[in-house]
């Protein structure tokens, strides 16, 4: 059961002027499944990307890489069922393939495609099954396609992950459609993380750029649900340009301002979405770490919390156990923290206990206080470095019998 | 149950001479347990000893790291129950006066007793109990005390851990004895890991402490079981020149070199027993990676496979898993990996079986024969990351659902 996440509702999915999407059934590996994603994009579009860092990565993200600094991607083809991952050059080969059999059906280069896959490591992908899929995908292309896209590109998620919003960007109203699926590599073989967000919005190339690396650092690279990094996690950003605003290339301007905290905030409900359907997940925990030196140091706090499996097997049973969270913080990694200067709080929507500061438990802390917020499905752990002015927030979920449950059985 | 380990036979515990141990209850967090243990170390002892680099580190560890440089250790006083950790200055207070205590007893300086704790976290070390009780563990001390020593330094251990062997040293039989406890920071709250080796050769205290260094880094420090550093973690070599050898002061002579190897494997099977005793652990799993440029990249990946909740619910699953060690090798920071260099094998007693190879499933592998590996209780993951010479092993055990209950029900 994914913590306080249900299917989107299709209505309130906004068709982004410029993206057209369209799903098949190409039986990649299972019959009688959606598993075949086409996102056309517009003429004109700007596209940008972050990708994996895992050094077995997929072989698409490898053409996706060779494919994007070209500029002009003018479709995007996704697959579930296999990741065509650790598959060499024949998994090469095959993304290749892909792509250029989308460019012959579209009539662009394949140069101008972008390929994706999600699903089962180390196995060939089925390319002539894909291919034959290509057409159907093609007919089904809408502009109102976004509910069934998030549906298709799932795997083991329970629930599709889909988030629309506007915005007014110098008196234009500017559409942002996002879709995610995965929950980090929780899955077995199942690895990826995907998401895809389109504007109509324009806007220049780099500052599409810079702003697809910082929208990916706050959101998909601010989630952990095992610390599994997969081989294939994608995040892209389109931008049409349909909206009709002048193109925006002024990084202190308000235009970018807008739009700026227009799409972190869609990266980040996509990605919040991803933890919330972790595999077992019963909590959704945020990670607040401020007063540090720096950003990466609060990372790395948040990180060594988020991670803890001892943590998060007591938020799984609702247990304030400081400790876990105290030792936590001191083997992150900061040689000179001096935990004299700590404070922590556990939060819920309705209140804030400080828990701990003097390098130890607060004294005005009770632990009644403390079980009460564990019993909430969304809790926050607020940590104060109290040695600078940065900060950095992680999302992630508890570790719950099912957990085991789900990745031990998955291949039996 | 914990994996191929049972309790230590007392007769096989060479008495080390010029330590004598004894133990007592003192009631510090239960009714009739010991709890408490002292150990006598006699003058001219060398000793030297590693601690845990968590930023809370506790108040007998910010003690011994005083008193220790001193040199002239001549007591140890361990209890269980309470960990003295997260307690600010009144836990350092409690900490020196359980040194003065046992000072006072024993008739030397407080800067010449090391304390330890180990138990719950952010509690406050009862001190009162605890001196009243050293009478008794005083009155308890014997130089065949190390099996009884061994059960009262456990807290949620299921067995005693110890070990002893003797070999020749120029000549002259030298005994090494060693206990510990812990299983990585697996115990909610129930922290630390502990190690106290004891042997009666003369060596300079310069190569002991080189050799202390060098014996965590291959036992305690190679050993995993959740990720968590706790916040006690020690490792202390006493050598008590008994023995009758000329101190040892060559490093590169043959006394050093047969000393250095039957210490560390000593210290070797007492952190390996930690793991075998692993919450929930029904597996025992090497990761043993070479052809790496340096100790530090096959630390890296040996720990990523080792600490990856997919890879370790997998091998509870007997489940031969090759996407999810290839992942975690892909992600462990080696950031120039050639994955097309790699090789990975699956082996137990009885063989080993290439897995990987040219960035993918090895063509000569076959799904049973991985099979039949995992049913194992004791398997190995070897790696050659095949760009250099050097090469690490950790140890780790599975991942099940006891793990789970027993980290989520504790406090409940």
């Amino acid at each position: 059961m994914p913590v306080n996440l249900s299917t989107p509702v299709a209505s309130e999915l906004h068709p982004v002027a410029g993206v057209r999407l369209g799903v098949a059934e190409a039986a990649i590996r299972k019959l009688n499944r959606r598993d075949l994603t086409l996102i056309e994009v517009a003429a004109g579009s700007r596209v940008a990307g972050v990708f994996t860092l895992n050094r077995f990565c997929a072989a698409p993200v490898q053409v996706c890489k060779d494919h994007l600094p070209g500029g002009n991607v003018r479709a995007l083809v996704i697959n579930t069922g296999v990741a065509n991952a650790g598959t060499g050059e024949e998994g090469l080969a095959n993304a290749n393939a892909t792509c250029a059999a989308v460019g012959g059906l579209m009539g662009i280069a394949p140069e101008q495609v972008l390929p994706f896959s999600t699903g089962v490591i180390l196995e060939p992908l089925p390319v002539d099954r894909l291919v034959a899929g290509l057409p159907a995908a093609q007919a089904d292309l809408r502009a109102d396609g976004w509910f069934d896209a998030a549906h298709a590109i799932m795997t083991t998620d329970t629930v599709a992950k889909a988030v629309s919003r506007q915005v007014t960007i110098a008196g234009r109203t500017v559409t942002l459609t996002g879709i995610s699926k995965g929950a980090g590599m929780i899955k077995p073989n199942m690895a990826t993380m995907l998401g895809f967000l389109a504007c109509d919005a324009a806007i220049s190339q780099s500052l599409l750029d810079a702003l697809a690396l910082e929208a990916a650092d706050l959101s998909f690279n601010s989630i952990t649900v095992d610390g599994d990094t997969s081989t294939n996690d994608s995040f892209i950003i389109i931008a049409t340009g349909k909206a009709g605003n002048s193109e925006i290339n002024d990084p202190l301007g308000e235009d970018f301002r807008a739009l700026r905290d227009a799409i972190i905030d869609v990266s980040i409900r996509l990605a919040q979405a991803i933890v919330r359907d972790g595999e077992g997940a019963t909590k959704f925990m945020t990670i607040a770490v401020e007063g540090g030196k720096d950003r990466a140091e609060c990372r790395k706090v948040a990180y060594a919390i988020g991670q803890s499996p001892l943590v998060k097997t007591a938020f799984f049973a609702s247990d304030p156990n400081l400790g876990r969270i105290l030792a936590a913080i001191g083997y992150a990694g900061i040689d000179d923290l001096d935990v004299s200067g700590l404070r922590v709080w556990l939060g819920s929507a309705s209140e804030e206990v400080l828990v701990a500061e003097n390098g130890g438990r607060a004294a005005t802390y009770r632990e009644d206080a403390g079980a009460r917020v564990m019993k909430e499905s969304e809790i926050t752990v607020r940590v104060d470095l109290g040695r600078g002015l940065e900060r950095a927030t992680v999302w992630t979920c508890d570790f719950s019998y099912d957990y085991v449950k789900i990745n031990a059985d998955y291949r039996s």
